[in-house]
């Protein structure tokens, strides 16, 4: 596999030509990139590491298990499959604590706009109502009052302890997956409550089981689902909108250096909705232009670029998003942009010689974050967005005086149309609010089945997005849906499967429904934060058909997951009862009872299970194979 | 210093005889221990891990830093100084949080306890007076009133977030460091809060500085003491009492094969109290007695052991502690141990092996403890904690059937006095309740000054408690009072050094304090959770003196530091402003530009730093040449 994946390597290292032009000119500005940083990397790998059986939590290690060295176990007496599973739970525990802590913020933002500190509003006055109802808040209260008390509520609920019940898992789980999650003990209590549980279980001589970890994994993954995700997307929904399906422009080739360029990098879209609205105000754009600018262009990076395009329509100040995490370095390569905000993920590390080498203003807006020498720090408060976006502006405009004078722009041109806002109410919504529609045309095989991709983009398994189109092509050719979320999804709209002309790539079946309904064959459907908002969709389905998720001819796949709220987000998906591809494969492999735990043993447990594979045309064939088994089960074609 | 470890590990891997003893039990049994899995792992150490030069965190990776290989960053672009720190500060997280878990155990047990569900009791109404006192809660309440009301107060700590300000804080800093961290914007919120956001920093391209991690380390320890500890340790006198000195026994030597011998191990005292108070009733012991033993024996197990140790006087049934983490296998290894009932770290995962072959029954009280093939399961609920301890007992009295029948005893004969139960409180009042006498003292140069020793125990740098037992002894001899916490204490006691015998070890000056005051060279504060409690006593007397904490003739040392929860401690006292030995050295020399941080620059910010070293002598020599430095500084010889 290495081999072709080197093979592969040699001729280029993105599927997207726009990077590859990119990386041109940072290779001559004499930059290192993500790209040009693997390979000697690729040299020196530690094949312990790679394999989970390193460990270097105390000082009685470093240890490494190595049967040949007569080292079965570490110091403290830890075994592989504990040591393998221990470290992937710290991962776990680093997705669902950010996750949290995008929640927290979300809850915080809700909070304050409800007692009116913030220029936001209650946009989407229904979800607000929808959701008090379901979590029995009683909602013939002002807006603004029940703001407040379900940002509350959420908030609590991230804190739920084993001495009380989460309401929004009684509310959003799967009505039969309730008594399995019950029975297996991995029914979860909140967010906050199950990270430093587990957390205090990864710690040097606490827990050295495996299989007592991996319940770990399995209930904190469905804890970040139901007590973070599912909530803070809702009140992004009733902030700033539910997502509604539009077109909008994809790639680099959306820059345009005459205008002073403000991108928003992250996931948490808080001071970027507040500075899309007042840089759509005239006097904003009159200041750039009395800078010598054209105006003010917002910009949308990798998640938090997301976010705005599934809820904002473009216009004159909002032109699109760029792509996703390994574009970011080639999108300050281009030359053309004023100002980098960041609040999360993806920042990566060394952009701060790229914002030197092409001026960019640095601005980091959440206590997480740290570029070296950023420019330019505010911590988040609700209550300073306005000023923090106005602060954003005048950055950014004194910035486009420098690099207007001395930085030559370079623009791929590559621009590609995308479908952008699909949202659980919207494909209701284009089936008629009828769900039998979507039953239907399953049922008659027009659509066999529907995968979830939810997804990063590395480096590990080929190019740039080469296995997540490549897998994505062979599911709609075999008439599976595809419904994208995260990094993967930037991929997918950037390399033109997001859109009505992708129709063509797909099989006759879906075809014919993807014309009729007017979408494409994959749904924009976000972020990977929109995991819990893609299983809300699953389990309308399920509950409407009184079935449990492990009947439905359903999976999900992570075809190039990079980080750590990748990881949580896969274990959930094992535990929600959904057979789950994850390439590339997980730091497990030293650990064979691990791995069978895993690939094998946990579907009679949770129905669900990790599938692995770095071949994408293999693993499109695994997951039909598998969607095609669960139609037999159900008595269909 | 490695070929100096090996000759010392050639001789012996302990200092303790008992332990010796019962390795060559262990050995001839055909079993592993961590000393005999120590060796193996010395030769296959990975060098990058003990550089902080490996990160493991995505599929990018795994990365090495190598300038030889070309690869001076990861991939994602971070530098050498960022990936040792950002490793650092994940072990400090883990610290953190659970203290934080212990935290929210006690916090919750005392709001049971208040509301009536606990066979626990407000066993110090004064003390619950005066936390409530200074907290601002009115004490004109029914007493069980305060109780629930401080558990909410303190509970509601550890989530304090950027928009509130902690109390906690406020009324247990110094008052001169307060400014200071404020100007370094390390002024804690609560620890539930701080960990969620350091661990979001940590996450992949989030932050890659190693100034802004360090910063997050410093602050997460301050954060972990202020708003967990100390209201834990607070809470746990409250509810058992406040230590105070009294003579107790230690040492493998404590165990007599004839009783039930119910052993409780890990930090957090709740089932092993309930079970003390329940053993103790003639009942109880009648059981024992028609089961064929001479009665039930409560042991105390390391940190565990020392919560009771601290509290409960020895009688018939309390019959002392058996020594610290690294001593558990050894004491398994007796024949003597009817049941090992486990709640928090140390709980080594290869024990399930000693309890199968010297028939031990283990029993998990914690929802974190995961021994592989643990035989009993019983999650923590306040209101549960007396059928807990029913249950307990009756194990441990079926499994004494069992042993008795086939398991040969062998018993080190190695027993040791130490005096225990000292605090704030109990060191006030051995001076009269009047700090000037202490004061006095050290003006006049009996007491040079005082070294607060909270540590674990290792084999990194010699045999189990070498480093420990000699650094001690150099620094009595200087004149220097020791306060002992953690692992690192049981090791004194242990060694007898916590005994009125040890008084003759002491410097002149010293060994005529202790004799006028009856105290040992070393007092015995507890475990590695009273560090907050020894910050209390050091806060009072600087405050007393109106100096800020780098004015006063004191230090810190960790000389076995073991893992993570040892890490959080150093980092705050770097942060009190303590300077602070640490051996092992951490895994940083890889990261030149941190360890000059850590060492050397972050003196003149918070006036603490980290001194390494792994000599015991030439250590106690810098903390002397500092404490006579401070001296100076405040115009004492």
């Amino acid at each position: 596999m290495s081999q072709t994946i080197s093979q592969k390597m040699q001729e280029r290292v993105s599927f997207h030509d726009s990077v590859e032009e990119m990386l041109i000119r940072i290779k001559e500005d004499g930059l290192s990139s993500v790209f040009s940083r693997w390979d000697p990397q690729e040299k020196i790998r530690c094949n312990f590491c790679l394999q989970g059986l390193s460990c270097q939590l105390c000082t009685q290690g470093p240890c490494r298990i190595s049967d040949k060295a007569g080292a079965d176990r570490g110091v403290c007496g830890i075994g592989p499959d504990a040591m393998a599973m221990r470290s992937l739970l710290m991962r776990n525990i680093m997705g669902a604590a950010t996750y949290a802590h995008h929640a927290y913020e979300a809850f915080r933002t809700l909070k304050a706009t409800g007692e009116g500190k913030t220029p936001f509003t209650i946009t989407d006055e229904n979800k607000l109502k929808w959701m008090c109802e379901k979590v029995g808040i009683h909602t013939n209260q002002e807006v603004n009052t029940l703001a407040v008390q379900l940002a509350d509520f959420l908030d609590h609920e991230m804190k739920i302890t084993p001495d009380e019940k989460s309401q929004m898992v009684e509310a959003f789980a799967p009505q039969k997956r309730k008594p399995i999650w019950q029975s297996l003990n991995i029914y979860p209590c909140g967010v906050q409550h199950e990270v430093e549980n587990s957390i205090a279980s990864c710690l040097t001589n606490v827990d050295g089981d495996y299989v007592s970890l991996a319940k770990k994994a399995l209930r904190l993954g469905l804890s970040t689902i139901y007590t973070a995700q599912i909530g803070l997307e809702m009140t992004q929904d009733i902030l700033f909108g539910t997502p509604m399906p539009h077109e909008v422009d994809v790639d680099l080739g959306i820059m345009d250096p005459n205008y002073v360029n403000i991108a928003f990098n992250g996931h948490q879209p808080w001071v970027g909705v507040a500075t899309l609205l007042k840089a759509r105000k005239p006097e904003y754009q009159e200041m750039a232009r009395n800078a010598g600018a054209k105006g003010i262009h917002i910009v949308g990076s990798i998640e938090t670029g997301q976010e705005l395009l599934q809820r904002f329509e473009m216009d004159d100040t909002f032109i699109g998003l760029m792509g996703n995490w390994l574009s970011i370095e080639p999108f300050l390569a281009t030359g053309t942009v004023d100002a980098l905000v960041m609040e999360e993920n993806c920042s990566p590390p060394a952009i701060n010689e790229y914002a030197e080498k092409y001026q960019v203003a640095l601005i980091s807006v959440s206590t997480i974050i740290g570029v070296p020498n950023v420019a330019h720090e505010m911590p988040y408060y609700p209550a300073e967005v306005d000023v923090m976006a106005e602060k954003c502006i005048t950055i950014a405009i004194e910035n486009f005086k420098k690099r207007k004078e001395t930085i030559e722009p370079r623009v791929p041109q590559h621009k590609m149309k995308a479908i952008a806002g699909f949202s659980t109410e919207a494909v209701l919504g284009a089936i008629g609010n009828d769900l039998n529609v979507l039953v239907d045309v399953i049922a008659k095989g027009q659509i066999k089945g529907v995968v979830a991709l939810a997804s990063c983009s590395t480096l590990r398994n080929g190019p740039q997005d080469w296995n997540t189109v490549n897998i994505t092509k062979e599911l709609i050719k075999g008439d599976i849906l595809v419904v994208a979320g995260g990094c993967g999804n930037h991929a997918l709209e950037v390399a033109g499967l997001c859109n009505l002309d992708a129709i063509e790539l797909a099989g006759e079946g879906l075809q014919g429904v993807c014309r009729a309904l007017k979408i494409p064959p994959v749904l924009s459907f976000g972020t990977c934060t929109d995991t819990g908002r893609i299983s809300m969709l699953v389990t309308a389905l399920a509950d409407h058909l009184k079935v449990d998720i492990p009947d439905l001819p359903i999976a999900v796949t992570a075809p190039e997951w990079m980080e750590q709220k990748a990881t949580i987000d896969g274990l959930f998906a094992v535990a929600y009862g959904a057979y789950t591809h994850l390439s590339p494969t997980p730091f497990v492999t030293g650990a064979p009872n691990l791995v069978k735990l895993v690939t094998q043993d946990v579907e009679s447990l949770t129905g669900g299970k990790i599938a692995l594979g770095d071949d994408p045309v293999q693993a499109a064939k695994d997951i039909k194979a598998h969607i095609l088994k669960k139609r037999e089960h159900m008595g269909l074609q």
